[in-house]
Parts: C-alpha cells; structure tokens; sequence
C-alpha cells in the first residue's frame, strides 16, 4: 500500500476527500479554466499548431497529473517556452500547417512523455540539476524575447516567421510595408489594456473595495475581458472581413483518442528536441511546484513529478495535443484560488473539455492579435535581464554561462542555446576545479588553528611550510599541484618538512595519486619530508588501498596543529 | 636575449658546446640512427605509407626539435600509436596506396603543427590535463593491441585490413586460408628471435662480461640483427620470387621540398583527427621527456615543448613525412647512449639522411615480415592490463574510465576510444562532486578539531549540529545540499543552531548561492538559526558581493571550535 501511494500519489488524498475540499477545489478549477481558455489557444498558435490542439493538449494530461503528480496546486497545460521549443523542433522537420508538422508535435509530446516517465522510474530526477540557475534565467529571458518578437507579427497583421531573434527581424524587415493598421488598432488596444491590467488593475479594484485576493484574480482574469471584447468587437463590425485574422471554425466535439506515429525516422530526428523539451519543462515546472508547496509546508518528489509530467505528455499524445508541463501563472491562480488538492486540475479538465463541446463557436471571431499580445504581456514578465548585473557582480562564470546562453539562444534558437548553456557551466566549472587556489597557513595564535598568511597575522616556521590544497586532487590540477609544490619548494632553501593540509580535498584520483607519489620521491630526493593533515576519512580509506601510505617519507597527521606542534618542537631540538 | 632564448632553447647549450659534448651526442646518435631505421619504416607501413616516408619524417623533424625543444635527449621522429592515428585518419578519407591518401597522411602532419605551435604560443599545454591516466593507459594498452593483431597479417604473409579488433579480426577470418608458410618462417623467426633478445640477451651478455651499459645498448640493436639476417636469407635465396613480401626498390636520395596540399575539404574532415594526434603525440612525448629530465635533475617547459613538437611536425611536412612525436624506447636509447644536447637528434638527422642517399638499396631485400616481428615485439611491451586491476582496486571511477577507453578503442578505433575516456572522465568527476559526502561531526576531546561522528569519538550536543560539506557547492549538487539539510533538520527536534563547516567548500557558485539563501529563509522558520564556519578567503570575498551575509539568520564564525564554544555555552545559559 505504500508502495503504491508512492507511484499513485492520489491514494494519498483521494480516501480523505471531503464537501470542503471539493468546494474549494472546484472554485480553483473555474477560475483556472478561464485562465486557461485564451492561454491554451495562444500557445497552440505559438506553436505552429491548430488552435483547438491547445485545447485538446488541456484535458487528458491534466487528469494525468492529478492522478501521478505529487504537487496539489499544480497547474499542467501549454506552456509558452515549451510551445516555443515545439515549433523549433517541429519547424526543423516539417512546415507549418501540414499533416507532417502536427504529427511531429504529437510525437515530440510522446517522446518527451515516454522519456519523462522512464526518468522518474529509473530515479533520474537529479539529471535537471545540470541545467544551473544562470542558464536556466538566461534561456527563459531569450525565450521570452524570442517569443515576444515572434508574435509582433500578428499584431501588426504580417506573417512572420523564424525560431531566433535574426530570422524574425529579417521577416520583419521584409514584411514591413504590409501592415494592416486594422488590425494594429485591435493589437494595440489589447496590449495597452492588459499592460493597464496587469500594473494598475489590482490596486485600483482594492481601492474600490475589493479585498486583496479577489482582487488578484480579477487582475489575472484580464486576458478573458480583452478576449471578450475584441471577439465582439471584430465580430460587430464583420472586421474579419476587413482582413483582420481570427481563430475562425474549430471542429466541434472532443478529440478521438489515437496513437502517435510509429515512425523511426521521424523518432530519430526528434528525440534530441524531445530530451531538451523534457527537461527544460521538467525544470520550470518542479521549482513552480516547490515554491508553492514550501508556502503550505507540503513536500513535491521529484522523481515522482517525473512521472506525473510523463504520463501527461503521454495524456497529451492519445488526445493529439502538443507538449505540456506545469505553468507558472496558472499554478499561482490556481494557488492563491485556493486549490487544495490535484481534483482542482481534473476539474478544470472536465471545464476545457465543455468547452471544446460547446463553446468553440463563440471563439471563431477572436482575432489573432488579441491573443498575440496577451502572450507578448505573459512573456514578457519572464525576462529579467537584471539577472546579467546580478550575476556579473557575483561570480564571472555564472555570468559567462548566463550572457552565454542568452545570446546564443537569442541568435540561434532554444535548443543550441540550452546545449551551450549546460556545456560552458560544465567547462567552467571543470576549468575552475583544474587550477585550485592553494595557500600557505600558519598558525592563528592562540588557537589551534590555521590560515593564510597573507590574510591573517600568523605564526610561520621557515623550516616547516603548511600548504592548503584548496580543491579535490584528480587529473586535471595534478599537474598543477606539482607545479606549485615544487616552485614553493625551490623557492624556500631552509625548508626540511612541507605538510599538505588536505580538509578540502575530497577525492583524490588515480592520476592525482600518481602525482602525489611523484611528489614524495622528489621533495625525499630534496632533502624534504612530505606530511599529510586534516586527511579526510573517505579519502584515507581510498588512499589505504594503494602503496602510498607505506612510500610517504613522512607521517598523516589527524590535525595541522598536531602535525605543527611535533615538527616545530623537533626542529628546535636539532 | 631572455626572451629569445625562452623561445629559442637552443641558445642556451649552443654557446657552450664542447668537444667532450660532440663525442657523446656523436656516440649517441650512431646508436638511435642504427635503431632508427627499422623503426621508421616499419612505423610507415604501419601508417600505410610506403616505407621511404619514414626515412623521410625522421629528418628535418629532429633538426627542428634540435633548435625548438626543451629536453636534452628526446628522441623525436614516427611512432607506433600516431602511425596507427595516422592510418585511422588517412584511412577515413582515402584508400591506402592512393596519392590522396600520401596526401591526407601529410595534411595531418601539417594540421598538428600548427596546432601544436600554436597551442605553445597562445600557452594552451594545460589541455594535455584532461587526459587523465586511467585513459591515457587504456588507450595505449588498446592501441598496442591493434597495432600487434594489425600487423599478424604481414607476419603470415596474408593481406590482413582494419582500424579497430573487430575489423581485424574479420579480415583475418577471410584469409586465414591463403597463409604463406615461407612467410609464417621468416616472420616467426624473426619474433622468437627479438623475444629471446628482449628477455635474455641482455642478462647473457653481462655473464659474458660487458658492462650493462654496454649489454643494454647491444640488446635494444636487437631489430637491426634480425634486419641484418632476413635481408640477407631472403636476398640469398631469393625468397621473393617465392611469394615473401619485401620493401622494395626505394626511391633513392632525399626527398624534395615541398608544401602540404591547401584543400580546405580536406583540412576540414582531418581537423579533428589532427587535434586527437597532436594532444595524444604531446602527452607521450612530455611524459617521456619528463621522466628522463628528472633522472638529471633539468626541467622541460610544457609550452615550449609544444612549439618544438609543432615546428618538428610542420618539418615532417615540408620534407613529404607523416606525423611525428617523441617516442619512448627511442628516447631512453639517446638518453642511456649519452646523449647531452640535442645536437644528438641532429647528428641522428644527419645519419639518417645518409642512409636516404646511399643505403636504400640494401633495404631493398628487407622481409616486412621482419620489420611486422619488430612492431609486435615493441607495441606489446606498451600493453598493461594489470593497470586494470590497480585501478579496480584504488578507484571505480578511474577503473571504469580505463575500461570504457580500452574497450572502445578496441572495439572501434582510436579516435572515438579516446574522446569516450575524456568525455566519460569529465561525466564522473562532476557526477562525483554533483553527490558531495557530508558528515555531521563533533569535537574531537583535548583538541579544537572537528571529526565525523561515526568515526571517531567525539564530543555533540542535541542543540547545536555541526554539518561538514566536503565539496563546492555549485549547480549540479545545490539541491543536493538542501535536500540533506532538510532531512537533518526533520531528524532532530530540539535543534536551534546549524553549523555548517566550510573548509572544503572551494567554490560557491549562483546556483548554490540561491540554495543557500533558501535554507537559511527555511531554517529560520522552523527556528533554526544558521551559521557558517571556516570559510575560506576567497569565498568569503564572494559571498560578500551578494545579499547572503545579511541575510544570514546566524553568524559567520573563523573556526569551527569559536563556533562551537559560543553556541554550546550560550545554549547552556539558556
């Protein structure tokens, strides 16, 4: 039973579901489902895709996840940087609008599925750990910026096309001359409206005597009111006529269930985007989901959430919908509504699923526009190039990886600009641990312990020098540890002991040991015993099962004061 | 005149030298020269070249390491494992025999010049760290393998053809029928014969009365005996008339001048290849020429040395030869034979230029059967399996390394062995630090130091915790981190006061920055308070660019005991 309510985490609230609870979570879910209406079908169309395959990707994986995930207020669907990964992945083997391209969706969703779920099975979870937070804020900024040009097109009413920030500023050049200023007027009234909403709507609700809660959500209702009048307005004035570009017919009716492609080829082309996809959305969706369960004191596993984000991909495949994840915005609503349990995102699926069956007529005048600028506001709070000065300040490597990422990802799309990310924070990192900073200590009087001499006023002794290793000993800096013994020795004439202070060495490797047993042939040869202190225990087990022990011309020391108070006495005896 | 002789190293021994330093370098080279020969025609046919281009690169590359290098007794000139490299990277492109393939076997010489120069120049001897023992030993012990099963076919007389074991030994499979017992005779021979002289010539003569010296050098001219005697029975009897491949008629004289070929579709499909050949030729030329400087206490310049094997290369080049690098038995021969300079390698230049213009013709009747006895003679010397065990025994992670570089390399060649034993190297490494060892410790009694609790006994206290972290916090372990603190602090209710012990945390990136600032927001609202202790210098000068010192509910301590004994005495009072 409990192995089972670890891989159905809705064992674990399902038996204790009360009138409360439902009360709660179905006022979340209605108010999630409005959210989700304009948002399911804006990034559908940022997709590339149909815009009723956003519905379709809005019910099936949210029943998923309420059944696998182990979030309670998470909320899965479309997610803009996902979607925009889709229509990269999707574009590079297929064009929009064909059979081909949506297939390639299914698939990428399927893939994504089948490898999230095989993660979580085989424990994989800590593999997102890899994507650092520098790369991650530079990706989703680019992404952001990306997604937000990509749609000025269709608020200025010209096709526009491209996966990085030069193909669509090249489209963009090329298309200039025909905009269709109807359509701008739409465009723009929604933009200003929802840039009003989103900074001056609340306070003014709470003035007028709102509380705080319900007038947040009023806020992030704004979306709907601009779908609603824009939808009405275009279809008032037959605007679509004039050229204006809606939605138009949607097929009526839910999805039929199907299978995705079997197709190997097509498999082969798409798993690497695929994997990218999965993690990328595997990312923004655990730390949504952890920083809403840290408010409430639940606890997420993450490689449960592996599957539960894999079995809604999968949700998403049999209904022919596109990849899913957790959204940020949507789960914040569906929070601060005040879900209490998964059922809140099975309930907003039955409300998706209504409307797919019975509203969809009401949709086909919405124009494009409006749902291009409730993207450009969504998107665009995503960016936060502060995070460059944050991290400049802070750490240059961060910031490398950061600009790295971003300007990649700007200049040539998502998926480059994620490999480019996670391979420069890894060879920084690399290039970081291969030249360790070291230091000569002495003895801080008074105590017992030791720091370096040129920070601290310390005792020192020109025969014996303690040499702290700051960084684990392995291929890459061996070389560089024997460079900087042997400079310190030739550079000290009086020198008979050298102690290594190791408390920061936590792996010595085969190449290293090597260098070490180098080292205490030479400095022996030189007339200088080579000590070790402060060896930490799983380093001293590993150390033990080689020769070096025995060939040490000197002795391990538990403590650097033990190892300075036996050699500093002895050498005043001689 | 620094600065030049820094780049120049030949102006530091050229002024001085003597005629006692003549005599020696003069003996010295006789010796390499008569050991030389063979081995540069057998490295040709191993590169699948034919044999005169061996002479060819044993000229001007040693005059150019004369004036460029740094050791005194290098021996530079065709090695086994580059020729092998050579007629992986030829072999890609080309088909042995074809004047493309000559010309492909040049390009790559000319590439790893350059590359090498320029590496000495831009100071890049560094990147040679990344190979790190376990793959280095892997690979070579792979790649004797090959070169032995390689060269089996000469030795009986069938065409045998591949780049890795698993080609080899299909190839072998095909022609095991058509063995050629006249050359299974000569071949056989001439094996037992080098074994015999490897194993017991050397300990016979000194029965004998030579010096060892002596007994040594003569053992090493072992091939030139078994050149010496097949030449002369194949010649006597005609054997090539009966089916023994011989070398043939050379062309004779020195060879012209000439540039590599500029044929940028060509220099793109070597480029790689070329960098492989160049860091794998730089590591075992500076391994070698470091051992043997050692033995007399000088010391080489990584980064100098990298310009003298370049410019030996872009020698090889411009004389028509294939790529060169320090060889080790070659090496060790120069150095016991007393060499002083490398003036040594010069006058070696000069011997071998001398057999170019008028001893090719006596090479003529030359068995390859022979010179294929000598490579697997030589090559099976460099094959170490019992490395495996050492390292199964001191490391997993460097044993796993080895044995994914020998098996690759064997299974499929040396270019993807070797760039799987970096790449896996690198993956262990950061999956070793991505899963830190921490240890709650205690203080050890009559001293100020701290230990594991499950090791020693130590002095705790239920209030205070004392976590060791033994690794830098960065990106791939900050939520590793938070998930052992989280756990800890669940574990013991009546703690109020985390100390985490810092003198191995070398690094602090972002990401771990965020973790940091996350459990100390967490502890402190489950009413921990969190302090910090030894952290070094240079960490501590980075956080303090960031908010956390501010933040930090606690305090941030020198030493671990100053903690301790404030902590532990105030919670006493309470």
């Amino acid at each position: 039973m409990q192995a089972m309510k670890k891989y159905l985490p809705i064992l674990s609230w399902a038996p204790q579901y009360n009138k409360g609870m439902l009360a709660s979570d179905l006022t979340a879910a209605v108010i999630v489902t409005i959210m989700l209406i304009p948002q399911s079908l804006a990034y559908a169309l940022l997709a590339g895709l149909p815009a009723e395959v956003g519905l379709y990707a809005s019910i099936l994986p949210l029943i998923a996840y309420a059944v696998f995930g182990t979030s309670r207020t998470l909320a899965v669907g479309p997610v803009a940087v996902v979607s925009l990964m889709t229509a990269a992945a999707a574009g590079a083997v297929a064009t929009q609008g064909t059979e081909l391209y949506l297939s390639a969706a299914i698939t990428l969703a399927f893939l994504s599925g089948l490898m999230l779920t095989l993660m979580g099975i085989l424990k994989l979870g800590f593999l997102a750990n890899f994507l650092s937070h520098p790369v991650i804020s530079g990706f989703i900024s680019a992404s952001g910026l990306i997604i937000a040009a990509s749609q000025v097109g269709q608020v200025l009413g010209i096709p526009m096309s491209g996966h990085n920030l030069l193909e669509l500023g090249r489209s963009f050049i090329d298309q200039i001359s025909k905009i269709h200023w109807i359509t701008v007027a739409i465009g723009c009234s929604a933009l200003l409206f929802l840039h009003w909403v989103r900074r001056d709507l609340k306070a003014m609700l709470i003035r007028l005597g709102l509380s705080t809660g319900t007038a947040d959500l009023v806020a992030k209702a704004g979306p709907v009111f601009a779908v609603i009048a824009t939808t009405v307005v275009t279809w008032g004035f037959d605007l679509q006529q004039q050229g204006v570009s809606v939605v138009g017919a949607l097929p009526g009716g839910l999805p039929s269930l199907m299978l995705p492609e079997f197709d190997l080829g097509l498999w082969q082309q798409l798993w690497v985007p695929a994997l990218l996809i999965s993690i990328v959305g595997f990312v923004e969706s655990v730390s949504v989901a952890q920083t809403l369960a840290a408010k409430r004191r639940q606890r997420i596993t993450p490689n449960q959430e592996l599957i539960g984000l894999g079995t809604a991909n999968l949700g998403s495949t049999f209904s022919g919908g596109f990849p899913v994840t957790g959204g940020f915005s949507r789960s914040v609503v569906n929070f601060d509504a005040g879900a209490e349990t998964p059922a809140a995102g099975a309930y907003t699926a039955v409300g998706i699923a209504l409307v797919t069956l019975f509203l969809t007529p009401l949709i086909m005048y919405l124009p494009k526009a409006t749902l291009a600028a409730t993207i450009i506001v969504a998107v665009l709070s995503l960016v936060d190039l502060g995070a460059l000065k944050r991290t400049w300040h802070y750490s240059r490597s961060d910031f490398y990886a950061l600009l790295a990422t971003l300007i990649t990802t700007l200049a040539s799309g998502v998926e480059l600009g994620i490999l480019v990310g996670v391979g420069l924070s890894l060879a920084l990192f690399i290039y970081d641990t291969s030249r360790p900073h070291s230091a000569l200590v002495g003895l801080v009087p008074g105590t017992e312990h030791f720091r370096n001499i040129q920070r601290f006023k310390v005792v020192t002794d020109p025969r014996v020098a303690v040499l702290r290793i700051d960084e684990s000993l392995y291929f890459a800096n061996a070389r560089f540890l024997e460079d900087t013994i042997y400079d310190l020795v030739a550079e000290a004439p009086q020198l008979t002991d050298l102690i290594l202070m190791c408390p920061a060495v936590n792996h010595i490797d085969a190449s290293a040991l090597e260098s070490l047993e180098a080292i205490n042939a030479r400095l022996f040869d030189a007339g200088v015993t080579l000590h070790l202190a402060e060896v930490k225990g799983p380093v001293m087990d590993q150390l033990g099962r080689s020769q070096f022990p025995a060939q040490l011309s000197g002795r391990v020391f538990l403590t650097t004061f033990a190892a300075w108070h036996e050699l500093t006495s002895h050498s005043l005896h001689q």
